[in-house]
């Protein structure tokens, strides 16, 4: 029996959400210049074609069947964006995953969130620290988000597993990863709740988990730094907060701590320094929370629909190269209407010959 | 042999300093009200009498003679504010010290100085910390200030020994505080420069520190704090530091250690987290500093010689209770001039029948 929640056309948003080389921001300006998930599908070949290329090979709809049979089997369900209860939050974000899939209880996505990361190697003293921080922290209120990897991740979840905890996976809902976090994951889902991006059986890899960054940034008020060494994938969580406007926070360390230099890093550069859960709670009082876009964001039919004339299309092409330029940039140099260049970098990207960049800029393909 | 760079009414002047009930910002406004300050020592009786007291027993001139040879005979020498060498930096503070007598390198003043304070019962490993920032800054150019306190202090005047260090003590020069300091307090007057505000043979009292740590402070153009507990003395120099406009910088620590809560609070606050001596160097760039008042004071003639009536002496007597209230409220819910205010104030104040506080504040003595 189909979720009754779902949106008519999302067999056909799926396939485009699986099919390579569309990421959600295609996907979004797919929709905006054709209407629909399936008017989108019938135009990629014509798209590809006019940006000199070969068609991406889209995921066949017996397939997606086949995923949502699967979801369904697992005891999971699909979030819709733009369709509750895809949570406002994240529906925020430029990059928002068009569908979700999560298992456990949805309602936590009602609640107010704060996501705690961290060190995989972090000292047990920050391990504590984070499963008492998580556990007076969600005693007053707000729903943990993290990313269920070892060190803080883990110490995160385990603190608020009674008072609410949302578990972001990297790979399918099914993939217990890492492997020694089985038990964790199944009580998430079973007591919490856990989301995915990426399709059941789907293993993670290097590139899903600063998609996973982006999510759990993105579900919370604001995000809390345990213990990060420079460079490490939680300072990419908190960059992720900082861009979509949300709290960053961090426990600072001794300069003498190498493990604690990313946190001070971070206060260095503005976030705020969290000695307790005092401290969060009176940095992400609601007042303080600066929303930046819509919170939901509906599937309107698109302002403009512009097909772009070849003599436009071959002066964007001419302003690009293997170097990234933001889009704006593109818009202001070339002097032709905004839609029209999105169309021609569209009809590129289909074609495989355009790569998107993050800060919104776009290179040729290398 | 008298010291040629010693000002011709420094006797006079040094009769106020060390009266009791005449601090810095009284003697200013002696001064300010009679042009000199003997003129001022001829017209308390008058005030005192006025403000409905007795005047206060003015140290008599052969105390203060035998004062200037015990410094002349101990290799100390004063200086006096409004002339150099005294540091201009210290100069700008509201309650700047009217004379300090100091031992050693004075040219050291003439270099950009920074304070590193902290706990007297600093973790070995936070003394490394701060001796080594010592040496790593002072081989950068500035000069060390601290207050040879146990710990943190001694541990930043020994790392910049061999580049440049002023130790501001807070009894009689003298005075070896803590005993245990001894070697390190003659090595700093050797080597460095020792600063003094009390006469010589003024053992430290508890009401001395806080004096000292404003001259800590206010010598620096910042002070950087390394672990102090929450209500510390470290922190009431960094108070001071941020009073002046001067940066405040603190080094961070686990929440978990509690010798590190009075730095992290001081970081929650806004002061700059130093994990580095390039931190503090950054922090400190002259561009940085914003000087607040005139970078020397002079003794210009007073603005305005008012005498006031009686019936005005009642209007701020009546205004005034045991509980401290803003001179500049006084001033405007008296609606008389401000120069009158001040007189009836520095009266009552020299009959013993009021009380100055921090922040410009003034209350009826209890």
């Amino acid at each position: 029996m189909p979720d009754p929640g779902l949106p008519a056309d999302a067999v056909a948003r799926l396939r485009l959400i699986r099919s390579e080389n569309i990421g959600p921001i295609t996907f979004f300006q797919l929709i905006a210049r054709f209407g629909s998930a399936q008017a989108a599908i019938d135009a990629i070949p014509d798209l590809a074609a006019r940006g000199g290329g070969r068609a991406p090979r889209l995921v066949p709809k017996s397939q997606i069947e086949r995923e949502m049979e699967e979801v369904e089997r697992l005891g999971a369900r699909y979030l819709f964006l733009g369709q509750p209860p895809y949570p406002p939050l994240l529906a925020e974000l430029e990059a928002a995953p068009p569908a979700l899939i999560v298992k456990g209880h949805v309602a936590l996505l009602d609640r107010p969130a704060v996501a705690i990361v961290g060190a995989r190697n972090a000292s047990a003293a920050a391990c504590r620290y984070a499963r008492q921080l998580a556990q007076t922290l969600g005693a007053a209120g707000p729903v943990i988000v993290s990313g269920l990897a070892r060190g803080i991740d883990t110490a995160a979840h385990d603190g608020a597993i009674d008072s609410g905890t949302i578990g972001v996976i990297a790979g399918g809902i099914d993939i217990f990863y890492p492997p020694e976090n089985e038990a964790r994951q199944r009580a998430i889902a079973e007591r919490g709740l856990l989301v995915a991006e990426q399709a059941p059986g789907v293993e993670p890899r290097a590139r899903h988990f600063p998609y996973r960054n982006r999510i759990i940034a993105g579900l919370a008020l604001g995000t809390v730094v345990v213990e990060a060494a420079p460079r490490s994938g939680s300072l990419i969580t908190a960059r992720y907060a900082a861009e979509f406007g949300r709290e960053v926070m961090a426990v600072p360390g001794s300069p003498l701590d190498p493990r604690a230099q990313g946190c001070n890093q971070l206060i260095r550069e503005g976030a705020t320094l969290i000695q307790s859960a005092e401290d969060v709670l009176e940095a992400i009082e609601p007042g303080q929370i600066r929303p930046f876009r819509q919170p939901e964001r509906g599937f309107a039919p698109p302002e403009v629909s512009a097909d772009a004339e070849q003599r436009q299309r071959e002066l964007v092409i001419g302003l690009l190269s293997v170097t990234a330029v933001p889009v704006d940039e593109l818009i202001r140099q070339s002097d032709l209407p905004s839609p029209i260049v999105q169309t021609v970098l569209l009809e590129l990207e289909l074609a495989g010959r355009l790569e998107r960049h993050a800060g919104g800029k776009v290179s040729l393909a290398a």
